[in-house]
């Protein structure tokens, strides 16, 4: 008996082409305080799997968070006592600490393995994940690593996380001093935004994680930055509704990116949303993470659009309008790092080795989003550095008040 | 300007649903003797990418296979010098250990990953996995987590790894002392069998091998149950073409099943090809891995047929062709670990806490692949143990020529 198969040269047997379809599909609910006990939300994702009931629940949370929420373990315990039919908490929370200190040491993420095998969960479990969006990306990590991914509940807590960083599809940690070095492409099972988190955000975090929407109405939706164009002065004064449809808008063009773009775990040439994102990653770095990612983006924003207005891709009137948007969200626009190491490439606080950087991580050549218009992004593969060091002396004098701004 | 979000609830907004759908596209190449200079095919398969060149590779030894092939580092490099156009070599190889020592030594880890950052490699760069399934395992799971994806090109080295590990979507580290804790789903970028590695394979491993085509041939194609019980002969006696064809049909039978199972990253409740693995994972732990992996999965193969047999659901006859056709390629039936401490549960040596891992890893509730014809599997979601112990109490028999079989 012979099966049929034949070599085709003298090298060579027929090879076996593979072609694997995978689909993740996961809800964005938005929900006002989720540990209620009259709020169901939560116990209604996981009934929905259909599974044998109860399931197994580990929660993680953000230290930062607890300062504001001292009874969060406690109302989680009871929320899980209540509806005890439905999920079981397996351990007690884990606490970590929030922001970048959460992807800068390995050792949590070794814990938070530690703790989903001593809890014995399988990949049907749960991890909840509560806390902005660094903490989200650790335990999004660890989620994806154990038994090869276990389920992942997203539960942020900060405007960035809930309409960016908290409801795509990447993970990571930091490694080697550079940023996500670690990480996988892996959808969460669902993510659930609690705007009652939002309102004990600081000022600086509830504005800071405006510019993720800022940049996505710059290079999609130029209805979308007029409308936070002109609810500046209600989101700056802390309004709900403003900001629940600012990130509700922003989450909405984040999802619709990713699912649309063709390839949305970026193994070919397609980018994600990172207008002004490599300035930004440097900037944080340089600035020992005192700016806010949320901060820094919007530094990389107007670098960007000044850059775009050099390169005469821009009108001035519309890249004054969005440098006058972002200072009056509060934002600075220019800080030290930008100029004062902006050559040579080879001092290792250039700016510029920023762009390196980016293009290592992302893989192929250089693309860089520039906008051409405002809700119309453009990529472009070169750089000139003498632009970019005039487009900073440009951001120096505005922010200085030398160079004087239309008022728009 | 107003957005057009409505709550749906006191608590509610509108949730947004994403889908996201991932295509992953791999080859499966056969070849003989993939550094001779006049074999383009690594070239080739670098060149498709259609990018610019050249790119970097890096590369990744199994220890055990320099042993036979100390002149392998020399043939890449000079293999690279060749097709400079196509490919560079970033660094050195790096050598590994290969079997299971690789996959339980995190600090493994740790330098692939170390290296991957040294070299400057991005997500368009090639990380070349030389060895066996383990050292396959363990780079493949340093590849998907650097950048949140390196390109991973797999040379499977022995027939295990060619047949059935180094072709499909997993990769991982042991950790805790379970098998596989971490890991995750990634495709390969592409999987280069060749067979010239296969001839300084030691005649445990060229046969231990053998097990998953008889695993997949006994679930998935009668067929192919008969070539390998008429090629018993041929194989044992080291004929290639015999054992290429062997090969093929198990790589395109796990193929098949990852691509139209309708959940290749088994997210839900659908099973990989794991019929006589939960015995098997349990058994090279209690052996202290003095098992090879398909040593381990004949003895599981033998167990859940003799078991299938017990329960009803197997023809003696077929059960016998089955022991008998295992025993012909040189697999042991028995080992002591099969009955030694087979009871009770608690004792953490017992056989059946293999059960348990085996649902804690996959999830979800207990699946067990049984036999109900030979190339016809069926699940079971329930157990007898003491039928199972009666299982192993046959195959002591069997292996004691106590219970004799009748040649067929």
């Amino acid at each position: 008996m012979v099966l049929d198969i034949k070599p085709n040269s003298i090298f060579n047997l027929q090879s076996i082409h593979q072609s694997v379809s995978v689909r993740f599909n996961y809800e964005i609910l938005f929900t006002n305080n989720l540990f209620n006990l009259k709020n169901s939300t939560l116990a209604q994702v996981i009934t929905t799997d259909g599974e044998k009931k109860p399931k197994k629940v580990v929660a993680v949370i953000d230290a930062g968070l607890l300062q504001y929420w001292p009874e969060l373990p406690k109302q989680l315990a009871a929320y899980t006592k209540f509806y005890a039919e439905i999920l079981t908490l397996a351990v007690k929370p884990m606490i970590v600490p929030g922001g970048e200190a959460a992807k800068n040491d390995r050792t949590l993420l070794e814990q938070i393995h530690k703790l989903i095998e001593a809890a014995g969960l399988c990949r049907h479990s749960y991890l909840l994940a509560v806390g902005g969006g660094a903490v989200l990306d650790l335990v999004g990590y660890a989620a994806a690593t154990a038994h090869r991914g276990i389920r992942l509940i997203r539960i942020p807590t900060t405007v960035l996380a809930q309409n960016d960083s908290g409801i795509g599809v990447k993970n990571g940690i930091n490694a080697f001093g550079k940023k996500n070095f670690l990480g996988t492409f892996a959808p969460p099972y669902a993510v659930i935004n609690d705007s009652a988190f939002l309102t004990t955000l600081s000022d600086r975090d509830w504005l800071s994680g405006i510019a993720e929407a800022v940049k996505v109405a710059l290079i999609k939706d130029a209805r979308f930055f007029d409308f936070i164009h002109s609810h500046t002065a209600a989101l700056v004064s802390r309004d709900m509704d403003a900001m629940q449809q600012l990130i509700y808008r922003c989450a909405q063009l984040h999802l619709e990116h990713i699912a649309n773009s063709g390839d949305p775990f970026e193994m070919g040439s397609s980018r994600p949303l990172d207008f002004g994102h490599w300035a930004a990653h440097r900037l944080e770095h340089l600035t020992n993470y005192s700016l806010r990612h949320g901060e820094a983006v919007a530094i990389g924003i107007a670098l960007d659009s000044t850059y775009s207005y050099l390169l005469g891709l821009l009108d001035w009137s519309n890249c004054q309008r969005i440098l006058n948007t972002l200072s009056a969200l509060g934002f600075t626009l220019y800080v030290p790092e930008l100029a004062e190491r902006s050559s040579p490439l080879e001092d290792s606080r250039c700016l510029f080795r920023g762009l390196t950087e980016f293009r290592e991580h992302l893989g192929g050549e250089l693309t860089l989003t520039l906008l051409q218009n405002i809700g119309q992004g453009i990529e472009v593969h070169e750089v000139e550095l003498s632009l970019y060091k005039k487009a900073i002396s440009l951001l120096q004098d505005v922010e200085n008040r030398q160079t004087l701004l239309t008022a728009s």
